[in-house]
């Protein structure tokens, strides 16, 4: 399945193919002529305004769309997970089981799960530019996060019904605001049993043919009544067939399709590797975890899906990075472009030479790369040690000037860190052990056990023990103390007894020691310099081209359309009675007893899952597929292993989205689970609920 | 700790460096030039005969040396694991609580461990060449092997107290024949505690400073009693001082230095990426199955240590591919070579381009790397499977001309196959359960469960099932039935309804195959091409060069020699004292009670571990050091981590052999475990036992 939000990072060619069904535009920037030329499609504003109004955002780095007059939010099962999972418990696995809720009352809150909807772009470009002028480094970064501060606060008036973000397009050269309506209460409606959800598991990720109902109902509540909604999509009545134009609107999370040579060999060598090496364990140790017994499983599975689509994500990346014609296509690109720069005076003059600034910035990277990791960043996985330490900086952070906080606690995201911390979801004592101990047994490898911040860290303790007595005794998985500490201020925290509390403090002078210097010394040299490549490319191309993913709403076209695999063409799309073949009866091809049961009900031609050549990324999840009408085709859930590969240039021979195909969801939902008035609802044939 | 055998694969420079301490050597072709010039030695015929009989080999891809006249030999503790494991059970755990037999009776036989010493090497050449002569693909190969087996049974004559081994120099630039006396009745004496043998663990393996006690006595008894010895290693009475000239004697496993870049490459990318993938996974699947109970820790132990050393020692070879500027020499002395071979007439005849044909088979290789894993070499590491297979392909080998049949079955090898299939050593359910089930899991997820090997193999069982089912019903366990099955041929075969032997039948076919393809399409055709790339340096350097490792004796020389860390210079040995300051208490940094109650006793000026610039490689694992006049000074256990990351090119100002000093020995075997006798014998002081 794609990844809610990838950390990883694209790149392509700077040159537009005008054949190839590439890009993800923003909606006020769409590429109407090669619409127009290749599908003779001309969107009015008014199809443009549904769209916008129809996609919605999950905070959980997810997209959506609505899909009803009364609120209803179609996405994908493995999108609401994280929700599912937290009203799940060892009686009521809904995980396992699937949810329904035959009535609205039925409907249960998501603990802190938003949804937003974007309502206005405007354009900012100037106003941080003029703050930002003949500024750099600190002063920069300070300059240009207090500007933006500022204008998202003067946006968003504190109204928590309203979310502002000023995003960089093309890497600064263009900033533009965009305006959301935030919707904090919603609820779980519908979700299928895990089993069918991702059928296959991770042997058949990534992957095609493929068979997964990777589909979830969620409703969005205002004023605890259901959302009164007039834009929405509609269901279409029609079966897809090959060579249809498909439109896939959504949030694609993060590419970087501008790095470096350099960047991209630093990704290739140290941080891929390094973070492949780590999820492989992981993946071992939670594996053998859900042994124990069957709450560990449960407790664990989300955790474990969650590495393992990691994992597999991040090897056709480094695969693609290994490729070595590949590669060397990206090089002969960068030094076209670099001659290019220093061809013209005035270029040269503008841009000067970031190449070289990234590289000194990757050579002292290179060498702190695993202490920014551990130190800097405690990449230790423990939500009940992440909250420790929110809790411990957040009266030093929330006491300073806005511009001079560490980001997450600027005004305009301090928000989602304390929902986080009072989200009521359960934590688990016994798997947070487990991946607390990992994160600091593999921080004492990185750092050898000779380091200071080791010592500093374990003293005479093993990662074993310091992990079992810190999460042993730590309070913080009750709400209250939790709330308590937050409200309490600094002296609520100088007087905790908590040891996890008590061990957060104790690293903390360090941990932000080596946070600043990699934000000085690397993060903002970097980000300087890719803004001058990108503007020397926005200084040719200006908006011909399209601007990197920024989980800001986009639109990518293309088309239903097939691929061929090691020189066998595959199907454009699967059947219910494909699902039946494949399924042995043994995990992760295993049907839930609905499905069983439901065999000779549900008619065996219903198409299943279906590819298209969109260009898509990890963000995508829960994207709607929709038709020139605007209407709902599918529903995207992944990728197949070559937009992975791919996830460094658009190749459109093989690079594919894979989506639920829209009549399986209506179909299953009145065949399989007999929700009759769901359905009805997704069909507009049904009376308000 | 160094690994007994590396599978992995040295290069380094062609040309020699005369200043470097360089070079595995063999005993009859020493750098004794070198040796005059910079050290002014000259060993003797009598020192390097007295050297060559000292020495010894462990079956188990070890080294080793006769320490007194009555059979003692010194090894590794991490060498003699596998026999304490076997030997230990849940109520007598020898390698948590060590081993000690006050008296010859009390000597326990290790199951199935062999020790060879080389007496004698005779040339070959001219016979393999002339067999082979003109030959190509598998008829060369076949020629080959047949030459082989010829030479090594007319030189073993069947008798099992001797062993003949033909072994390829310089690829082939060479062939001699290494006779050995093969002593298989060989019995544990004395073993340390783990946690004071690997002291630090993984953390600190392959790092300097360091504190480990890594030997253990053995005993080779010969018609039940103790071997009559007079030739073994005497003790020195002296300190070593920075710049002591040091050899060490043992047997470096495998080196290939003279891989092609592509072959580099290759192994970088895929090869070595693949398997620290696994190892990683497996390290996390062991790391937790460590947790279900003591004794699930203890029979797990020695796999995880395995798997960690493997791990570390992979992860630094991936290190050294991954320098930049190291490879970039490493294809310029590949270009120099090519350009040298293009520019002679003579040798562009006789070498022809085997460059080219060894790209053109790792095409092919790369399209099948996951293949030749799985279906040719089931790489499952349960040993019930490989007892299984082997058990299934016994009746069918043995009944083939020895020139036709699998490598592992021709008559020199076979007696190891034997030997293991025959072991009394136990087999726990529990790990291989584990262990067998990972593996399928892994190979369902390389192969794709579309894959026919895969259905065939698991038909509608997932891999946990099959795992589960197969391991549970075995009777694998018991020796006496292997030996039935061993001994009864094809009829038994037929008959047994052992679930394992059926599976290893099943899919015995399809495994043949693809391995038959691999070792026509691949192994052969890169073979003789490296004979011809070897052919080419042995016509322009002669034996001026050292041949790569093969498993047989090598001398490499060198010097007690300090070096930096960072710009740190670290010191050149360690001492009692400082092992007393890093024991933390906790894992892996605590200490056994007997450390702890003789830590008034033991002076703490004792030298502990130290490291010297020899030349060497896994394999090397226990061998002794020793000095000018053939003393034993010290035991090498390990390499630093630069040996691992110079395992591609030696690297005189950072790769170091470490080793335990031979005072620590012999004072901890008086001090703190009260083996006077034992110490005497080393000593030469004692009366026979």
């Amino acid at each position: 399945m794609l990844m809610p939000l990838l950390s990883l990072l694209f790149l392509t060619s700077f040159t537009i193919n005008v054949f190839a069904d590439e890009g993800m535009w923003t909606l006020d920037n769409l590429p109407l002529k090669s619409l127009e030329k290749k599908y003779s499609f001309k969107p009015t504003d008014d199809w443009i305004n549904q769209v916008r109004m129809s996609s919605v955002r999950l905070d959980n780095g997810c997209s959506g769309s609505f899909v009803s007059s009364q609120g209803l939010v179609m996405t994908n099962h493995h999108c609401a997970r994280g929700c599912i999972d937290k009203l799940s418990s060892k009686s009521n696995d809904f995980i396992r089981n699937g949810f329904k809720a035959n009535q609205l009352k039925d409907e249960k809150t998501c603990p802190g799960l938003s949804i937003n909807r974007l309502v206005k772009i405007t354009d900012k470009t100037e106003e941080i530019n003029q703050a930002t002028k003949g500024l750099s480094g600190k002063e920069y970064k300070e300059a240009k996060k207090s500007a933006i501060a500022r204008i998202e606060k003067e946006c968003s008036k504190g109204d928590e019904a309203r979310r502002c973000d000023l995003i960089s397009l093309y890497y600064g050269g263009l900033y533009h605001l965009y305006e959301y309506e935030n919707f904090a209460d919603v609820r779980l409606v519908f979700a299928p049993e895990q089993n069918i959800a991702s059928f296959g598991g991770d042997p058949d990720n990534f992957n095609f043919p493929r068979y997964s109902l990777d589909f979830t109902f969620l409703r969005v509540y205002k004023d605890n009544k259901p959302l009164n909604n007039t834009h929405y999509f509609r269901w279409s009545k029609s079966q897809l067939k090959e060579g249809d134009l498909t439109f896939i609107t959504g949030h694609p999370g993060q590419t970087s399709r501008l790095l470096t040579i350099s960047q991209l060999k630093h990704l290739r060598d140290i941080t891929l590797m390094n973070s492949l090496f780590l999820l492989s364990e992981a993946r071992g140790k939670i594996t053998e975890f859900q042994k124990r017994s069957s709450e560990s499983k449960r407790i664990s599975s989300s955790t474990l899906a969650g590495i393992e689509n990691s994992l597999k994500a991040k090897k056709g990346q480094l695969k693609a990075l290994q490729n070595v014609s590949f590669f060397n296509e990206l090089i002969q690109k960068e030094n076209e472009l670099r001659d290019r720069v220093s061809g013209s005076r005035s270029l040269r003059k503008k841009i000067g030479n970031p190449w070289d600034e990234i590289d000194k910035a990757l050579l002292i990277k290179k060498d702190k790369e695993d202490e920014f990791m551990w130190v800097a960043f405690g990449t230790y996985n423990s939500q009940l040690f992440q909250l420790a330490q929110i809790l411990v900086r957040a009266p030093e952070e929330m006491a300073k000037e806005n511009s001079l906080r560490l980001e997450e606690f600027t005004e305009s995201r301090f928000p989602q860190l304390k929902q986080r911390v009072l989200s009521p979801a359960p934590i688990y004592k016994e798997l947070e052990t487990t991946l607390f101990e990992f994160g600091l047994v593999k921080m004492r490898e990185a750092l050898s056990p000779d380091h200071p911040f080791v010592q500093l860290a374990l003293k005479d303790k093993s990662p074993e023990e310091l992990a079992a007595y810190l999460i042993k005794n730590t309070k913080l998985t009750d709400l209250a103390y939790r709330k308590k500490l937050l409200e309490g201020g600094k002296k609520a925290l100088q007087n905790s007894k908590d040891p996890l509390i008590q061990w957060a403090q104790l690293i903390d002078s360090e941990s932000r020691k080596s946070r600043l210097f990699y934000e000085e010394k690397i993060e903002s040299v970097i980000d300087k310099a890719s803004e001058r490549i990108s503007q020397a490319l926005f200084e040719i191309y200006g908006t011909d081209r399209y601007p990197d993913a920024t989980f800001s709403l986009r639109l990518s076209y293309g088309q239903v359309k097939a691929y061929e695999e090691n020189g066998v063409q595959l199907p454009t799309m699967t059947q219910v009675s494909g699902l039946y073949k494949r399924a042995t009866g043994s995990p992760p091809f295993d049907l839930p007893q609905s499905w069983i049961k439901g065999k000779t009900k549900i008619a065996q031609d219903t198409p299943f899952n279906f590819v298209s050549n969109n260009d898509i990324i990890g963000g995508n999840s829960g994207s709607p597929v929709i038709n020139r009408n605007g209407e709902i085709v599918g529903l995207v859930f992944d990728g197949n292993i070559h937009s992975l590969g791919g996830a460094f240039g658009f190749d459109d021979r093989v690079n594919r989205a894979v989506s639920v195909d829209s009549n399986i969801i209506l179909e299953s939902l009145k065949t399989i689970y007999g929700q009759n008035s769901l359905a009805q609802e997704i069909e507009g044939t049904q009376k308000k609920p």
